[in-house]
């Protein structure tokens, strides 16, 4: 059985990242493909442990350094029991934001070197590189009111603008120099049409 | 004002490090020193949700990678929240654990690589090195029968005897190539002997 094909979406808070990688598990079930759904930080039980710990806006002041490794030590576990284990069973894995977020947000968006980030993901990936990543790019201003109660925001919903300003900035560098392996997918349209470039997207992926 | 000392305690479970400790904490400040209380992990908000993750005995099959990067995001909230304001304002700070556990559990006793916790130690501890680790040297029987309650173990206490003698290796290891910068006491010996020789170990330090 050949290995199956690793597909990540990224974007800042309300790009649409969840409801995309629903649709587009969805979208290639109905053709006969196999997926795994994947989520960062989360999907295993230490994992969602982090999540809570990574979102609580309790925790206020929490050092940037502290927050990316937690970040990898989420991927870690999630790369060791679900994404690896499902590719090479042969199932796609679909994962809502990977590597490319800890470089967005705790490196552009807080200020940590950019070598840290790239040690760990030396360490931690061990060369594994996404078949795909679809930045769903969208306005600062339209991600951030779709997330309405500011009461319900989590840590990160919590933060300026200028901060997430900083994040988009850095996905769209990081897709400009990543070539290939990058598509960037308007997501301030339509979600008929953000669907229709999301399957155009990984359509030749899927040989289909 | 001149800046604090450093020092920690390493051993493996029931080496009697937090009882030495708060004893070594007691005897400085009866000699007009302020001394600052720290342990790994925990100590912040942050790390003490980290410990109750890290202890957690549901928690089975934790990668090892995964593991070490906890504990250092642990230790970065540490450092920032209490190591460093404490030796700057000229306190001491007696630490419950640190770096070398690291070494001991993770990599002598997980197996994770030495370069791995190198990395790490050098993006986080940013060149900072305790003044003096002190190593509580305990056999591995005595050290667990200590530990008595098998139903109330944490998930490192356990671990098994075959693992826990790679870890007092791998602190003998370390103690024998860090030189100057270590002492061993033996924590087999009486309460009142290791109580001498720990204040032995910290008298010149202190100018005592």
């Amino acid at each position: 059985m050949s290995r199956g094909r690793f597909v990540v979406l990224e974007g800042i808070e309300g790009a649409g990242k969840s409801t995309h990688a629903a649709f587009l598990a969805g979208w290639l079930e109905q053709r006969g493909i196999a997926v795994v759904a994947a989520r960062e930080p989360g999907g295993t039980a230490l994992g969602e442990r982090l999540r809570e710990i990574l979102l609580d806006p309790e925790l206020t002041g929490m050092a940037p350094l502290a927050e990316l490794l937690l970040m990898f030590a989420a991927r870690s576990a999630s790369l060791k029991e679900v994404i690896l284990p499902a590719l090479d069973e042969g199932s796609w894995v679909i994962c809502d934001r990977f590597v490319d977020s800890s470089y967005a947000y705790q490196s552009y968006g807080r200020g940590v070197s950019l070598e840290y980030v790239e040690a760990l993901e030396k360490q931690v990936l061990d060369g594994l590189r996404p078949d795909l990543t679809i930045l769903l790019d969208t306005p600062v201003r339209l991600g951030l009111s779709r997330k309405a109660d500011p009461q319900g925001r989590d840590r990160f919903e919590r933060e300026s603008r200028e901060f997430f300003e900083r994040v988009r900035a850095g996905y769209l560098e990081r897709a400009a120099l990543g070539g290939d392996g990058y598509r960037i997918v308007d997501g301030s349209k339509s979600l008929e049409e953000v669907q229709t470039d999301l399957t155009d997207a990984i359509r030749r992926l899927a040989g289909l």
